[in-house]
């Protein structure tokens, strides 16, 4: 199972920006890295509304779109990031998810002031303690 | 594996609506259904620019947005639907595909006049017909 690290921290602090640089410098060290980004309030839409999978999908529990080079899958599935890693992200060393700031058992990369455990850092400027940080654990 | 077929036909012929129905035929029998839908112009835009799942698939494969009770699950792969059943429709008993009228090994369902061999239909009136059709195949 790959190891798995929560990226917290208000809103527009900083969070994407530094996990973009540390899926890049895990990926320059040969890791296969993961993210899943927590939806609380279901504002990422990705599916647009009177298409045929967004007809289909009141319908069924799992459906896809394949296109070229790209695949969209739809499931329904209760808010537990550590069974999608277990179902879908396997193959991966390292698996980041962004939000979830009271999941139990995962080790919180804390960005900014909010009040959580973890190892806090101020941003990207911060990468290489969270590299270590995450290599280390 | 589950059996698979795909509903072909021109644009706007009653395809959706036909699987729509299909769907509910073979549920109400127990069957556990799968559908993918073909995209071969990338029509259907799943992400929205510059969101933060939009920002890490550049650099990643594999990444998921998690919304209470749906999950979507973006993947960087070949425009292969046989593989997309085998990889994450092995669960269902038949996986219902939404165009690749030249794809081969599939039995084709062929909704109004495409020129393509396969059971030919006018559409949903003709569901008892595609229903006989999938089960005894």
């Amino acid at each position: 199972m790959p190891k798995v690290f929560s990226v917290v921290g208000y809103h527009n602090v900083g969070k994407t920006t530094l996990i973009e640089e540390l899926i890049k410098e895990l990926q320059k060290r040969g890791y296969k890295v993961g993210y899943i980004k927590h939806d609380p309030k279901s504002h990422g839409i990705t599916d647009k509304e009177g298409s045929d999978t967004y007809r289909v999908s009141k319908l069924l529990n799992k459906l896809a779109l394949l296109s070229p080079e790209r695949l969209t899958l739809w499931e329904k599935r209760e808010d537990d990031p550590l069974r999608v890693v277990e179902d879908y992200f396997s193959d991966c060393h390292i698996v980041l998810l962004e939000g979830w700031k009271s999941l139990e058992g995962v080790k919180k990369i804390v960005v900014g002031d909010l009040e959580v455990e973890g190892i806090r850092v101020k941003g990207v400027e911060d990468i290489q303690k969270v590299v270590d940080y995450i290599l280390c654990e």
